[in-house]
């Protein structure tokens, strides 16, 4: 076997730094060799720095691992970036232009014309926007790709599969979203149990905005956006993991139930260690899909979808659901670092 | 003062049944004098027969009341009915008949033409239909009034406000309704706990179809129903008490926010006892309306309104509130009561 | 009626602050005339500095108080204190030295041989130690009382019924103590969602030593210790309000359970504003008490004990339950202050 | 390979049924070929009969099998049991005199001087009782053997590690118990949400007897039960799995804290497919123990212990966890049906 490729972790020690340790441990394609975080972790035993919260314990290869601070140079080919915004987008363009791919979960470069928003499965062709990236940023072999805010994840695949095949023209979505979203320590308990909050600082714009990018055309100018609106209201629900979105939908042509969940049944997985077998599958069952029982469907990187019915107002309605820190967030960069190996990018 | 009406109570042991006994305690109209249940609770005492649910202890005043059966006779000058739908339709009707006024909060007869299906702040005039009632099913004192179900509660307040003063078009409505809607046992722990439901049987045909015939119009050949659409998703959530409503609405006439807002927080309430000072209350805060914050307002007959905006899809989406067991359920359906006397129809 | 002493908050934003204002919105005795928090807040309306997080909403009496530093002096007659022990030392040391009584829910000076720990109905005696105190420490009018810990008091009251009737040798203590126990943000969500805490930083000790004191004689020379010992561990436990202990008990004296049941019932109550018609409460309910359903008992003043049982290595074993931020902190404190004014120490 | 063990499941349906199943997916020693269930079950393709409810999806080899009644003659070479106890007693001695062994989870017959109770790590020798059963009760090859309650099995292993060490001579356990040890649906989630419950019904005197015999010498003439005493309060608390135990404990002979810390970390596991590496582990980190992060150690089969510490009235105190529907109940089952396996007794 090739040797693997050395990467980098910005933001090690959060939540989505810990899932990317977790996703990475045994992943043939990659080792982790550098962790980065901010001051007051810099210079500890990774196993000091980090409170790991996922089920399960640290695993024992990043224990001993220096954490770093957050720039470069880094020994690796490669960095993760789950930064908060606040510093993600003056950080990543620094590790661009030093020469590093920079496979981000953070929402600073996600609406840049020239950078690729990516659901691998779906718009993998946008990896195309890098070259006119680089030429544009003065970048060498660096770049930037990201992946999309973790609730649009949840109902943007049942959209592509819709959108594909018979055109979408309006969206209305309400998420309900899992307590893991806002990091640690994220969401005080007092203000979660037995209780509902219909608010999620700053994710109804992005809710409405990205889907309509990850759904456009690569074309030689860029990204010709998909031509639909959105409307989104966005609640915390008291859900480890698991964004589940409540989605109605009018189609541009007439389709049956059987052709819609067809569409969605049958839209290709890829060919990728992370890529699960089925992108996405839809259920039977009256009260499915639930984020307990299905977060974890394909290893977390299966969007589950149930309840698709004719609607009164639109034409249908469906719930759609995706386990919200792998899907969401580390497991898509990881799948988005494997396509740009497997198109020779990286 | 005069005396008070001596009440019974229909399927008294269950959830809603015990909210009736905690409502009615220290009532200025209303004594509680018959407690009715299955065969099972039947002949004993009342703190025997009824596991007590709610916060606090059973109320001394009821604990040795005999339980009955569930048919006439009884010792009580109306009765108010929280039968499951199995057995509410003949049940009722065999009261309404016996002479009792059925304060009804079961499903049975809220769609039926005859009946008024009650938000006493709303439609008061549609005590109108009991007279068309009697006549029809040739009753004599005795009649049906039903109150909606909790769901349609939380929204058709607000919409009631929209739709008198912009006319209400089309509606799409998100519902993430509270545990103890289901009853107990109801829902169990291992299904909520760590998730969200999408289902809930037989709730999203109601939520469609109740609240045009609460906005409707009273006419002297009955209720002339709105003429809006309707479009239900609901969830259960893990929330003890409360149901919140993600809201669309199309309006037929241009309204600014500050109109719309105006038109929540000055939609009359009564003069009646269990009238809360405010029926509907709109909240500035971003982050409310919250179950755990706000259902116990106005002794959990306040509705709470908040997060209006322009939707990019519709006009206008919000959010609102309705405390499910008190004013989705027993509250109403004693508010109903008092309504009832002060229009000397009781 | 006489004039309301006019009281100040130190700590005012924090959750129990909160109780603090709720508890005496309509007191009868005392009237808030000063809030005192923390540098960020100071200089800004209540209304703004403070997040409310109890259920309803702000009072609106103390929307517009203007938040001052903590710092004599303060326009009031006395100060309730809920700081965090890193400050309350030192502040309130201050305010007591400026002739404030200082009523504090803090733990600094539980411990200190002069300074009262109290639970009012069981050792109000306790009070004597004000004068030594003010002697030893140069304190004019002010002078500083205290009230235990909140884990403290869900099994302490119990206790002293059986010490005071038999004699306690040795108690062993496991505490499943609430979220609110942590103020806010307290704890994460994360943290206790599915889950149990077996750890709650520096409270083990407190549980460990201060019954001893509460239970104690007051003498001419202080405090005498009551002679027993006591083993705690301690867990946070998925719960909003309300601390429950499982405690063991060996007694010196021989006791048959209907004694023991008849110690707790006929402990004697206060005839204070916010002592509760009943101190404790035997229930005898095989799954009770629950801090659900029981916390609230007397409104949060009264404890309920259940599921007394002889043990098989000790005498005795119970439940035992008190409301951790009305009995456990607030509202004891409110209530060590009205007996201030019985005694006419205020 | 040789040929797998065919083994038939009584209790299929339910949730330590499903644990079975889904325990024996890739089992290399058994496969599944009969499930056995309820009257309203049998007929019926498991996946109709059966409402799943661990996380994931049923597996697809189970689908198809047609549910039979729970009564001999099932086409397998061994059953394991999960039946309520109201019909195990009768119904599996007609198993095990139908020649099947039988490995239980049920109570009946744990307590029955000539039925081995068994946790495989510790007393596998018990196995030996199997004979003496045979010869008294009459039975060919079949046969009974039982694993303990699921709360016992959370404290047993390391009292089991200090007894063989240093003799333990008195226990004070209070459990915290998960709400899937009451099945589906089990605890209904009014009951358990923003709340605890002090009362399990049937447990505590499970939990304090069945460790001296599992601690017990096997000898010629059955099982010498070790001689201590076990005092036991259970309380059922909001986790979905994992049952955590409070325990003090009083030993024979004195014992430094390293020397408890080490006897519990080198307690011999077994070279079984289903024993964990680590049969304990003693954790370090103040706040461990923790049910969510903790009871999937091992695949559910590793005891975590933590928080040992010297206490002030008995010798030492620790905290300890097991995942109670893996280790306490169908792993242990599983385990040791491999343990008779290798022993040659099935």
């Amino acid at each position: 076997m090739s040797r693997k490729y050395r990467v980098g972790i910005l933001g090690a020690t959060g939540t989505v730094g810990q899932r990317f340790v977790q996703l990475l441990e045994n992943h043939p394609q990659f080792e982790i060799t550098a962790l980065a975080a901010s001051d007051r972790s810099t210079g500890k035993p990774y196993v000091e720095a980090c409170a790991w919260k996922l089920a399960g314990k640290m695993p024992d290869f990043v224990k001993n691992i220096t954490v770093q601070p957050i720039e470069p140079p880094l020994d690796c080919d490669l960095v993760f970036s789950s930064l908060p915004s606040s510093v993600a987008r003056e950080t990543e363009e620094a590790f661009a232009r030093a020469g590093y791919p920079v496979i981000s979960n953070s929402s600073s470069y996600r609406m840049d014309e020239d950078v690729p928003l990516l659901i691998a499965e779906i718009n993998h062709e946008h990896v195309g926007l890098i070259e006119k990236q680089k030429q544009k940023r003065g970048f060498g072999k660096g770049f930037i790709v990201t992946n999309p805010n973790c609730a649009v994840v949840s109902f943007a695949p049942p959209l592509a599969a819709l959108h594909r095949k018979f055109g979408v023209e309006e969206v209305i979505v309400t998420t309900l979203q899992a307590i893991s979203g806002a990091g640690y320590p994220g969401v005080p308990s007092l203000d979660i149990t037995d209780n509902v909050v219909p608010y999620i600082a700053g994710e109804e714009p992005k809710v409405e905005t990205e889907a309509q990018k990850i759904l456009g055309k690569f074309t030689d100018g860029g990204i010709e956006k998909a031509d639909f609106t959105v409307s989104a209201q966005c609640f915390r629900v008291h859900v480890i993991d698991g964004h589940t979105a409540s989605v109605r939908v009018n189609l541009n042509q007439t389709a049956t139930m059987e052709e819609v969940i067809e569409a969605i049944n049958t839209f290709p997985s890829l060919d990728l260690y992370s890529s699960p077998k089925r992108f996405m599958e839809y259920c039977d069952e009256p009260s499915r899909p639930q984020p307990r029982l299905d977060r974890d469907s394909g290893n977390g990187m299966t969007i589950t979808v149930g309840r698709l019915f004719p609607d009164n107002v639109f034409d249908y309605r469906f719930v759609s659901l995706s386990h919200n820190t792998v899907r969401g967030a580390a497991g898509s960069a990881v799948l988005n670092a494997e396509l740009l190996i497997s198109k020779g990018i990286i």
